[in-house]
């Protein structure tokens, strides 16, 4: 496995994502209302509804999505430090909270919403300025009436396994 | 009960942590070890440590520490906001982790550290660019020879709960 | 504190229950609806509808409850033992669940039901046969429209922790 | 897909199981040393150590163990009812732990115990005395030093999802 390739790769994607999506900002629920969610994740990466402004702040963006499926990156930085001298959890969090939700938002038709309700989280390998890039995986594993549950990864291009998660949505028509 | 006054009390506090915490850093593994973990939270807050990098991030810093507790304290802001115009999880994580993770730190003696093996956050309450202030109190409820679990909640100064935490931590000593 | 006056009022109390309840059965679902979740639990206690089968097979009570809060007790035998020589995790589950389920359940006016969608349990000391009686108390911590929210802890008479958890209930009306 | 007759096999299977098994029991500690967990689960199903009482008292038993999986069935019946008529989460967690816990061992050398931690399991369908037999399939996912985090997920015949957890274990020498 060549991994240095896929790394430059993974970076590459990254790169592209950026120089296409929009500014930061956020959709009014009236817009919001009239995109089904997979909708509302392709237009977010060609740059047509604003990007979120989370993902200017930790510095991360979405990578690709499909029915179901989601795919974050990031590539941790000193800026995201505990005191420790690692990686802070609310990073893992904040990607995977993202891959997962966003999956789960990808089997929504217009109209409908989705909130978490709990998220829990595994940590199985520090994060520091030197591991690159990492991607979290988010996929919905059970999809009901009006509840979803979603798992997630984060890894690297080697496959590692840096956290886990699983989260449970509500969802509900949008007023 | 006044809100509007402890709202601005807990604004000017954490102005006041601001001015007196350190540029942001890490310690070295040689200085970690050196610290009993209540002990290194009181150097932060009197800026004889670094601030953890991640607190300039996203905006937040801990406010008191006490044997088994901790509080950290952020304000909302349109930059911690997820695409569907309310704040990202993310944030609620990084506060309740912070807090909890804190607290566990704060039981430890000089050579011992420790790690978040897992965190599990219910979330209640949207956060948004007008709630104002809001606190993450992390608080011990178990502590063994191994492992220790501490449980969170963020509230604002009325007491409203807007998510709550429980995470298990593995204690060890430093090499 | 006598301890060993608290544990044979607890043995008293839970002689006492099963002195009262019913035989074991399940209600029909048109009797459900019939009944605000309070009500219920206090038929159950009072003898007037029937007694939850999983009580009798693994040996335990509801021992009182009130609004948002309930006490199941039961005293640990060999039959709940793992492998290992200790009680079975499923054991400690099946109390903590009933405690925060049926804290839940009180809150519910007639025609309203619940499921459990999520819990999540910390396990703090193992459970013997030699412990003596054990209670697991459930309380609810946050209630919307559609989710609730409950803990529960499990403890002896001397207030010694076992195991703790969370769990989330997704509320519905009855059919 | 001839579901009946995969659920006769199944049925079979769990027959076959407790034909093999030994009377409930457990082993002292010095026994428990001499064992890796692998060859403890063959042992089990061969019926040469004792079987673990509780899989008497819930009707359940392990069907398969290989290193870092587990596979336990049982036949909900009505003993394992709640008051509403369906089965108890106490039965589902049953099986999930006793799966995941059990996969996690089978990664254990002579000499190394576990404790489980925590565990989170969200519910995705109700049980019934009509649904015939189950299955929970445990999966070590990551094993560290002194961790390690299993999954674990409740199927049918036709692999309808009832269940899934994840977990957490701690590692340590026996005594």
């Amino acid at each position: 496995m060549d991994t240095s390739s896929d790394r430059q790769r993974w970076l590459d994607e990254e790169r592209s994502v950026r120089s296409t999506m929009a500014e930061e900002g956020v959709v009014s629920p009236d817009q919001l209302k009239s995109f089904g969610g997979l909708e509302f994740w392709e237009q977010a990466l060609q740059g047509t509804v604003p990007a979120p402004p989370i993902t200017r702040t930790l510095g991360f963006v979405p990578i690709s999505v499909a029915r179901g499926e989601a795919v974050f990156q990031g590539t941790p930085r000193f800026e995201h430090y505990n005191p420790l001298g690692i990686v802070h959890g609310g990073y893992f969090f904040t990607l995977l909270d993202s891959a997962a939700g966003c999956a789960v938002h990808t089997t929504l038709p217009a109209g409908m919403g989705f909130t978490t309700l709990e998220l829990k989280i595994n940590f199985t390998r520090a994060l520091t300025a030197t591991t690159g890039p990492v991607r979290a995986l988010g996929k919905v594993i059970h999809s009901g009436k009006s509840t979803a549950i979603a798992e997630g990864r984060i890894e690297d291009p080697d496959g590692k396994l840096y956290a886990l998660c699983t989260t449970t949505c509500l969802l509900f028509p949008l007023a």
